[in-house]
């Protein structure tokens, strides 16, 4: 019998587990820091009803656990809206629902990269994405941008480089529409040779459309995984920002021996049954609608941080008018340390995330990233006035 | 430049990554396969209204994403439920919400193996618990088992052996209230054995405590986490069985340390905020209820189903009669090859799983698990008759 020790796990863990690092979010009174939709235009009463509607036609098979994939009918919808939208051939079985855009990224994740790989993203890159690219090991590699999208030859030398010095890339990831934290998207000669380079290198393209269908003005530019016949390009979306991220619903579009692997990781079993009926029922009558609601809603709120902007930052910083989507991008001089301001513009009200947090190389202290999308047009141009005046206190505000 | 090759994943995949073995469910005319609740008691319109109030009042954070941990109200009821039902010590902020104990399941089992390690079981266990262990490389070895539970003598010397044998143990799993698929609960005493012993070789004990509502009758058993006071035991349990699968809602209670870590495996974010609401407003006014309505008709279809089994198989075949829980285990005489026939039956009209797919060995071809909770007192009656005549009609009906 071995001798008794106190109990401890640990040298129990397994290695590639870590601490979770995840902080509860904190909200500062203009809350620009991370992106909700508009709060005020919820579809709560039509997602009660559809739900409702659903429960009484199919209720009784919530008592059955719901396939891995999801839902049956809504990943129907999501194929024709995909076919509709973005011009993409595909069917049902195509598609695997998922708890978010998030879930949809950690099992791509997980199923092409192993630790060392590398990844490509743009300049400047949605969190999340990277947290979970980090998490599992992976290096992730950022590619000049311009308001194209990628800088071509900056990508095919990057490729270059990388796979000369003996490095597996394993895909390029891309928010071509709406990109966040950037805020332009990609044109469409830029999309074609994003995959015209990389299919010469056999790296996948991972097309993360979330924001597709926020667009307020300008004209659409077809998706990346429409230019494709051969498999290149994942595919994945949301229904967080159209809906509400609450609803955790998202879904996931790749080759079946891809998809294959990727529901391998995928633990839980099908996503949430009595999210799925209500968002099927609801999407099916109401989305186009809703959706137009609430675009007109954020050009509102947009607008009103533009005013902002103007009005304080006019010849000092430079921005991007958005044509959709929910992020501003605001480049103050070089040298204006963002970042530094970062906690003191929270605790004196205002939130925001600086460009450092988005850039795999920890460059961008001079920018910042400020959601338009969850505060009133009021709260929007009452928060950047705001954060002048901080900026003005503590010295920061670069001269004009 | 690198010579054009039609594209392929196949030299990308992660060496960890695996082709996903879900095939979709099917179900039997007489399906006693898997384990349903009651399609005819499930709380639809108390779900629906519960959400209707829920997002009355805190509708708009649906515009938020939920925190990892899950819906704090949710959290702080089941710390309550547990405390008092469970006996167990806890606050929220030991809980975190999981997609059904599933999710739970598979974060432990990755927060605590790695491939070779070793995790024990009782002689027959939960097939997505088995499913989940094998996935991430776990060798999964069985305990003997009476109906009190685990057998000391050959827990103590099977910790001993593989200890021995250089393998790392690194829990043991266990469904104490209702065992799926034995339906027995484990005893007391064997609940304090099972602490004592693996507290000598330093190994948690993973209760899975899915069950435990649906007791039809007998006394209750206090929770292995209760009679500890080390830390040693991770407990989860769901919503699955005393809701609806389709809710896709459980959780996991863990010492802080190992929380985090378990977290560091959750995709997707914190669990559906939309279910979790519904779920959270439902519990606290209705849940007990609910809880003994299922549990009537849970006793008639059980009842129905003994008394066919005491018609068709008395004197052939033997059986416990479960005093709570959704499972019947059946045994033949040694030699009834029940896995040959499973599929004749399936096909004949009457689905059911063989004891050896819940057999980490293999073993128990003779024995069958029947779940009585989702077909009507009738169905059961008659597919237990059913599953007789398809017996006799193949020869396999062993002799009274």
């Amino acid at each position: 019998m071995p001798a008794s020790q106190p109990f401890s796990y640990d040298k129990l863990f397994a290695k590639n587990s870590q601490v979770s690092t995840r902080a509860p979010s904190r909200h500062a009174k203009y809350d620009f820091a991370v992106a909700y939709p508009d709060p005020d235009n919820l579809p709560l009463e039509g997602l009660v009803e559809s739900l409702q509607t659903a429960l009484e036609r199919e209720g009784r098979d919530l008592a059955y656990y719901p396939e891995v994939n999801g839902l049956a009918s809504l990943r129907e919808w999501v194929a024709e809206k995909l076919a509709r939208d973005r011009n993409m051939k595909l069917t049902a079985d195509d598609v695997v629902l998922t708890a978010g855009s998030g879930e949809a990224i950690s099992m791509v994740i997980q199923a092409l990269t192993d630790p060392g790989d590398v990844c490509l993203t743009e300049e400047y890159v949605y969190l999340g994405t990277m947290r979970q690219m980090r998490r599992f090991g992976s290096e992730v590699v950022s590619v000049k941008c311009d308001d194209q999208g990628f800088i071509s030859s900056d990508l095919r030398a990057t490729l270059k480089k990388l796979t000369g010095q003996g490095k597996k890339v394993k895909y390029v990831y891309t928010i071509p529409s709406f990109q966040n934290p950037l805020g332009w998207s990609m044109s469409l000669p830029r999309r074609k040779e994003l995959l015209t380079i990389t299919k010469e290198y056999g790296v996948p393209v991972f097309e993360d459309d979330c924001y597709w269908d926020l667009r307020f003005e300008g004209e659409d530019v077809t998706s990346i995984h429409s230019l494709d016949e051969t498999g290149q390009v994942v595919y994945c979306g949301s229904f967080s920002k159209i809906l509400a991220p609450g609803m955790r619903l998202g879904y996931l579009v790749a080759p079946k021996g891809l998809l294959e692997r990727a529901l391998s990781f995928k633990a839980g079993g099908g996503v949430n049954q009595f999210a799925a009926l209500a968002v099927d029922e609801y999407v099916r009558h109401h989305l186009h609608e809703h959706v137009d609601v609430q675009n007109e809603a954020l050009i509102v709120k947009r607008d009103a941080m533009l005013a902002a902007l103007g009005e304080n930052f006019g010849g000092i910083a430079k921005w991007r008018v958005p044509k959709g989507g929910l992020y501003m991008w605001v480049t103050f001089p070089e040298g204006t340390d963002m970042a530094a301001m970062q906690e003191t513009a929270f605790n004196e009200g205002v939130g925001y995330y600086n460009g450092s947090q988005f850039s795999p190389e920890g460059r961008g202290k001079n920018c910042i990233r400020l959601c338009f999308g969850h505060p009133d047009a009021k709260t929007n141009y009452d928060g950047v006035t705001e954060l002048a005046r901080i900026m003005e206190r503590h010295g920061v505000m670069p001269a004009g």
